[in-house]
């Protein structure tokens, strides 16, 4: 085998379009000039999709990573043999496809942990499914915590012109107002530089959004700005960090994606979600679906590179095999790039 | 004279781009094909800006509509003889700009309400310039309420592809957050269903964006959609307007500007206009500037027609006539769209 990054990939909810994004881009066989890819979760599924997707591939399917292969049209499966494919149906939540996505997840972060593999790429999972299972996690950065002891982390969105780290996500608009606090911010700002890092920014220019309209417009519409984001940048500043702002936010995301910052730091979930949708996704006005999705997810601060779609499951068009492949590519993509800066900065 | 709209352009602050980018749209011969207009200004300002960014156009300097020209290459300014232009200079803040600018957006209104102009676009202002002159407004807005006395308004951000109404635009984002009430949904929905149909769309179909990230997850992250949007929705439904919603910002926005939605209502100001900039502005990082920006104004509520552009004095470039005249030219056909549809509506 030649040395390229090893990349576990999980297919994620079986209900859903991960197993489908899974083989679509393992099946490009541009990822074998960078990568050698390997997914993570239960054989039959993924034989039952390249049926359903009529796919030129076979399986092998195997339970230890010397098993590997090298023959093209081979994709890799590490088999975990917990998918009755007879009972699970796509676009219906079940604690059974939520258990296997789960399982899958579990394997990779063990097996990226043993270093048997050089990074994790996880496919879209089902929220409730993953309840229904009794895996009581809110998604999988939770899960990545947990398993791996990580106090630390940020989800980093990226594609190839926006860079996006939050100060907080998934709580409402108003509480999240309440965590725009100087000792978050410095963190985030931190963990972003080094996210920039690892995907090979020497010297990054960070952008810092303001959390009020005008970034507060000197005290007139709010005061977070005064109080703590600009002590949180000349804190940063003064640490050696190359950082810019407030910056308010209807102008940050702009002049990043032009090129005037290499990452973002947004104070909410929708502050850096919106640009960075509108920026990387098409939607298909025509048959109502997302038709391009660009983004990707890198939970930064974790001791493993884990990199995902920005997309769910879609249980609405599961199955019928026109799911975009394009964010589980990039993906891919940025997770070996991933690997190849750590291979370089520690050899 | 034939009857196109006759469209009164109010120069903005002198200090700014505002005279540059009104003679450049008025030079660009496009805009005769389907309006006459009419600056609003100081006449030696403007005479001064032509012989600066090098334009062959001659003044016809009017105080009485009946004088208006019908020759070419010569522009006809409304002129109040309000500046002295080896006082006021560019990029600086001064009484004497804000009150020429005031002064020129008060007549603007005047005519309009006497019905001798068609509609009004206004160029930008300077805020300080505005206040250091005793005129204590926030903004146009403010001062096109007052002199026409209209109680209920908003402010439609408009681009080709997006048009996007506000709950509420300049205060902090915690202050918005209090702000999102169903009585005022249901408002700005209406403004936003009456001003869509002012351009031109007979059948509106409005997408409502949520407070929250994923509009809420069902209470999860917030309960304002439960509480307020979706009753607002629900009854502007029971009235027969036309509305989804809650839909998370991040993806509302990205499919409006791909067809699936005439307008939007955004929750607060940031929501609104970082997918309209980013939409609709470019910039360039080789000379650190806006090199496009195609976004305009439209104030809905008023009883006079009044389109500005969406950018500012831009003090830092003024003078220099590398300013781009996009969004002037934009406002000046929206406004005429709304002349043809009002004269159409009301025959």
């Amino acid at each position: 085998m030649n040395n390229f990054p090893l990349i576990g990939i999980t297919m994620g909810d079986p209900a859903g379009i991960g197993p489908e994004v899974a083989l679509k881009a393992v099946s490009d066989k541009s990822i074998y000039e960078f990568c050698h890819p390997l997914i993570i979760g239960d054989a039959a599924v993924i034989k039952k999709t390249i049926r359903l997707i009529g796919l030129k591939l076979k399986v092998n399917s195997i339970t230890n990573i010397e098993d590997i292969n090298n023959q093209s049209n081979v994709v890799d499966v590490y088999d975990l043999k917990n998918v009755d494919v007879e009972n699970v149906k796509f676009g219906v939540v079940s604690a059974d496809a939520g258990n296997a996505a789960f399982e899958a997840i579990k394997k990779a972060i063990d097996l990226a942990l043993e270093n048997k593999i050089d990074a994790t790429v996880t496919g879209p999972i089902n929220k409730e499914s993953l309840n229904l299972a009794g895996h009581k996690f809110a998604g999988h950065t939770e899960i990545f915590s947990r398993f791996t002891n990580t106090k630390k982390c940020a989800m980093l969105l990226a594609d190839d012109s926006l860079k996006v780290i939050h100060v907080s996500t998934h709580l409402s608009l108003s509480e999240a107002c309440k965590l725009v606090k100087k000792e978050r911010i410095i963190e985030v700002i931190e963990l972003l530089h080094e996210g920039l890092k690892k995907l090979g920014v020497e010297n990054p220019v960070i952008g810092v959004a303001g959390l009020n309209p005008h970034a507060g417009d000197g005290g007139l519409f709010g005061t977070e700005e005064i109080n703590e984001i600009i002590p949180a940048i000349e804190t940063a500043n003064a640490n050696g960090f190359i950082i810019e702002g407030p910056i308010p936010a209807d102008t940050l995301f702009l002049k990043a994606r032009y090129g005037k910052y290499d990452g973002c730091v947004a104070m909410y979930h929708d502050q850096g979600h919106i640009p960075f949708k509108l920026n990387g996704f098409t939607w298909d006005n025509n048959n109502q679906t997302m038709s391009s999705v660009r983004g990707v997810n890198i939970t930064l601060g974790l001791p493993i590179i884990r990199v995902s779609v920005d997309h769910g499951t879609a249980f609405e068009i599961a199955g019928k095999g026109i799911a975009s492949a394009e964010a589980m590519l990039l993906s891919i993509k940025y997770a070996s790039q991933m690997v190849n800066k750590y291979r370089k900065t520690n050899k």
